[in-house]
């Protein structure tokens, strides 16, 4: 079986469809964590960003550091994550973004110390989620603002259903999505984009 | 070189202690990532707790889920993330615990999905820092609210003159440090416990 088929089957299989909107893949994506099908995960969008000429991988505190780390583990490539809260130590040298959680019902502001992303970087963009597309279009913001290029957003699971994917190919983006789910009700789960 | 070795030069030469108790090393551990160095740090927690009969790995949102991810990949086990912070999806079956964080100067919630770790689990508890100990204290209160054993705390880096080492030695876990630091002053790092 294809890595992405695994993948697909692992959500028929654990996931819960709760309604239209809500996906819960918390048992293997994002609270416990099947780290050997991150690793294939990140073994899948190093083959996809093979010839994107990527010089980093960036995510988005917290839930795609797992997939990031094995894409740049793959690819040979440092990560950035992105964060959502700002230590008293990280202060200097930062540039920050309101980004609105839809989870969460909030906005938080996502912050980069600029010495990590530099003119010239060519950023691949990990995530677990894409949806609405708002941490996305926050991340490539704050790696726009540092002067670098946005190679693709590759999200493990997109639900092709909210207009996140659309709003980033129709801005020039390259979006790989593993698991792009078409329609979701109570029980139900259909691939596609 | 072995390891653990790498892991000290790398501190030497890319860690920066601000003064007695800030260690900055956000260019290779908590902000940009170098992930090659976490697949040893986890290849190493794996040798030290080889013989300990471990079933799951924890750790603490979320600088600790990098290396949590690599030792999780290294023993074949499924990495677990215990929450900072709650989306309004999670909020069945949990066990909440406060924590004091000393970085952020608040407490927050730390929070696990019971479903994830069960009575007759033996974990072993992984995060970046073990400093004052709050948070690896929390996270064995809520592993052992679980039902669940501890067969150990791995920090990547310790504090050994901060209490944390110690109290939980005292206590009776054992814990691995990687790279525990005795003694810090502005510009100097100096390893022992």
């Amino acid at each position: 079986m294809c890595p992405m088929e695994l993948l697909k089957q692992k959500i028929l299989a654990e996931g819960r469809a709760l309604n239209e909107h809500v996906l819960l893949v918390d048992c293997f994506l994002n609270h416990q964590v099947d780290v050997k099908l991150m690793k294939a995960v990140g073994e899948e969008f190093a083959r996809r960003f093979a010839d994107a000429g990527v010089t980093r991988i960036a995510t988005i505190e917290s839930s795609g550091i797992a997939p990031a780390a094995m894409t740049a583990l793959e690819m040979d490539l440092p990560m950035v994550i992105m964060k959502k809260s700002v230590s008293s130590i990280l202060k200097d040298g930062i540039i920050q973004t309101e980004v609105f959680s839809f989870t969460k019902n909030a906005p938080y502001l996502l912050t980069l110390k600029t010495q990590f992303i530099k003119p010239g970087d060519n950023v691949l963009l990990i995530d677990d989620f894409l949806a609405n597309g708002e941490a996305a279009f926050g991340g490539i913001s704050l790696l726009e603002k540092a002067g670098a290029k946005v190679a693709g957003v590759g999200a493990v699971i997109a639900k092709a259903f909210q207009p996140g994917m659309q709003k980033l190919r129709a801005a020039g983006y390259r979006v790989e999505a593993l698991a792009p789910v078409r329609r979701m009700a109570e029980g139900l789960i259909e691939f596609g984009e």
